[in-house]
């Protein structure tokens, strides 16, 4: 192997293996502004000091999604960087708040080795820290993906895959430190809408959509390090299976979430990832639209809740009906993301 | 109405209404630094710490123009979400300059109504104010939009549009707080022009071009958490009138702002908006050129003045013959943007 | 010539010229980030703070080519304005890390002066110095530049060009004040390999592409606030050689060095810029790929080292055979950029 390094292949994995992922990456206001003019986020607690202050937190977190994305990206050199497909996600909780001037760290542990029965690949289950630089764990989350072997005749250390949950039950979730509920004015927050007001089952059609360009899923994308080939390398992608690039999935979620805003503007911080996966790719030229269905709620103390949303984001295709599965019970191929998770909301007083 | 709101139509509106916009937002030394990149503006007030603070200022404000599109921008979801068109702009004073850690709050008050004829549609003229957390206001401008109708046969409160100044007289300036007149020194502000070099009637070609691509507006459009959908919604847009999304006339004035840099670099703080339109719609791949005419000169003080611009963009046409009107008097299909501002300028000592 | 400048021509320049270039840029942890989201580089001193700390310094500098940049940024509207050709960098030395809240100015001297037998063109050698505002020097380099004639008749001061050196001799480079050795943990800076890793006449190919698209060279080229035409004005280079605009050099540069880190992870502070050449254009769509030969090593102290690297970017081609000449000693015609550079690299302890 020359200096460079090729990445993990199936056949390098072992369950119990530790992997600590390079390079830790100091968060600013800078990256703030970047991923808002990016994703367009309006939510109040991310881009309002004197709110996020109000709700008893040192000043404006930085956006969730900004911090999971910058911790998975530490770990594709390591994990995906032969990676055929991102698979899922599960059992992903956020555990603290992470302010400008912060540093994040990854570390991954195997949990699971499965090689497909064509010898080529395989899939990987994999656990993921990722913690400031204090060693203050601030999300952690599983993820499996279909990787390569670099040899089809390479013995591959087999272990079951882990027993993940459905979802993150309600007990688990994580209130962000110094959090706590502040009166809400619509005018600040967009939206008079609070815990009480969501019934489970009840879907949002988020409205608008949001087209995705080159530059601008490349810019997100590097800003969290993540190197994966397949979003940069145009040489080699022109002749791949897409014709092109792929968006990172990641950049779906944050743009439907962002688009969730109309309809979920009390909507605050992410608690868990419950399940995710990337059904269909997205491209350069996609307009991303997205809608929620309330799965479930959760009682978090007198002032505050839990949401269980479904989140789903198509591509050029509005949201009004819902779109989500077939006849056949698969995924639609308009259907982009389908993501399952906890955010917190405050309850009337 | 769902919970993603569909925005205020014709009807919704009464004279007098006051509408406070979410969501406030707190701008960083990250906001500025993308509006550089978005914007390329060389104006050293804005770039150079010394050189603010020799003029008095704590330290650079953040570009006046991102303040005026802040503003504009939370104004967006109540105002202009059903708009057909932004028809004009007037009245408009900067108050007090916007450092970094500034939070940005909106609210607006219906002036005037008045149905179409077509009753399909109307126009509201409504006056914004801008102002800091502190309350302390920093914007204050008047606009009139064509708003759709929800329903055609609705009834219109109607009441008659506000008595508009054609232009700001000077005595209302509002020199920026602090702000006092320190050495130019071309090398620092890249030009050797002052106050008395301008004379009333001079017209400037600002020689150069610079193409808009599509991810730079919607950055730029994203970065002010303006939502208009005409900007950002390639899938519906693909079929609209342009066949692709159309530019935020912000972005255009920006663009124009930052060009006349060139033979105008020793212009501050803009100190009024006395009159804009956005005269032909600008789309990605249009190369925006700009020209500047002094329509006239106010003494601010024994140091300061102003000059009173016009400032008018193209689209793919030089502007060595400062193109404006044609031979009936309408503006060129080349011309963008029609400005009429303030601009502060220090005198001879 | 009208108050918006055209720039220098050739017969405009003389020998022992100083030339003090607008305006001055204070750089912030917005750009900071900017870069990074614009070139995806994942070098540990840059982007972890307690990584920079534990290195002597006081936060993380600026990348040392956005401070190259900015610096040369700024030397376009006097110098290079009216450009056919960037020819040539050398003797550059980097003299002092750039912090976020730093302020850069640049002075320029000219060198030397050459027309050509044309009579239309000619060419510029000048020096550069890229200083804080506290007059404290960070940067030094030549670079020479085929410049237009304003006048073919007009009389051209020529002096003879300097003599330049081949390469900054290590005696020369200059240790970022504060710096020293830290231990080096691949779980922080990617690579477990030093300095004495690395030997003479060993090549590495950096392996991934970064794809170039138009509104990222742009947003970087505006954020060094660069305003050569040939980079923005797409109205006027459609009509040009390559049919649209070109991409800035530096864009190229940074992009070959964030490559770069797929081998050369533990290569800190760039110290000189021996020699470079720009030998073939890049424009958007392009794939950038790079590979490093290692030209010399320099020992710096009993802790710290330096190799002396030849930095090669293509377009559309892969570098595992390294490319670079024809079989007539000509640069290939997928070769954009050959670099002579020296970098810091910590020695084994």
């Amino acid at each position: 192997m020359g200096k460079a390094g090729t990445g993990n292949f199936l056949e390098d994995f072992r369950a119990g293996q530790e992997i600590r992922h390079a390079t830790p990456r100091t968060l600013t206001e800078g990256d703030a502004a970047l991923y808002l003019a990016l994703t367009g986020s309006r939510f109040a607690q991310g881009c309002c000091e004197p709110l996020a202050r109000a709700a008893g937190l040192p000043r404006s977190p930085l956006d969730d999604l900004l911090v999971f994305h910058t911790v998975f990206g530490k770990t594709v050199p390591d994990m995906s960087l032969n990676a055929v497909a991102n698979l899922g996600y599960a059992d992903g909780r956020f555990l603290a708040p992470v302010y400008p001037g912060d540093t994040l760290e990854a570390v991954s542990t195997v949990l699971g080795l499965k090689e497909n029965s064509n010898r080529q690949t395989g899939i990987v289950w994999v656990r993921t820290t990722g913690r400031k630089a204090t060693g203050e764990p601030v999300l952690d989350y599983v993820r499996w993906v279909m990787v390569r072997k670099r040899d089809a005749a390479a013995a591959v250390a087999e272990a079951a895959p882990p027993d993940l949950p459905a979802f993150v039950p309600s007990e688990r979730l994580v209130i962000p430190q110094g959090l706590r509920a502040a009166p809400v004015d619509p005018a600040v927050t967009g939206s008079p809408w609070l815990w009480e007001d969501y019934e489970v089952g009840e879907r949002i059609d988020h409205v608008d959509g949001m087209g995705v360009m080159e530059s601008e899923h490349r810019l997100a994308t590097r800003l969290y390090q993540n190197t994966a080939r397949v979003h940069f390398n145009d040489h080699v992608e022109k002749a791949g299976r897409l014709g092109r690039t792929i968006v990172y999935g990641g950049v779906v979620i944050s743009l439907a979430r962002s688009l969730s805003f109309n309809g979920l503007g009390n909507a605050q911080n992410i608690l868990a990832i419950n399940a995710g996966r990337h059904v269909n790719p997205c491209v350069a030229g996609d307009t991303v639209r997205a809608w929620s269905e309330v799965l479930a709620k959760a009682e978090l103390g007198p002032d505050l809740g839990a949401l269980r949303l479904r989140l789903v984001a198509t591509r050029d295709r509005p949201c009004r009906d819902f779109p989500l599965l077939d006849a056949a019970g698969r995924h639609l191929p308009e259907v982009l993301l389908d993501l399952d998770y906890w955010v917190l909301m405050q309850r009337r007083r």
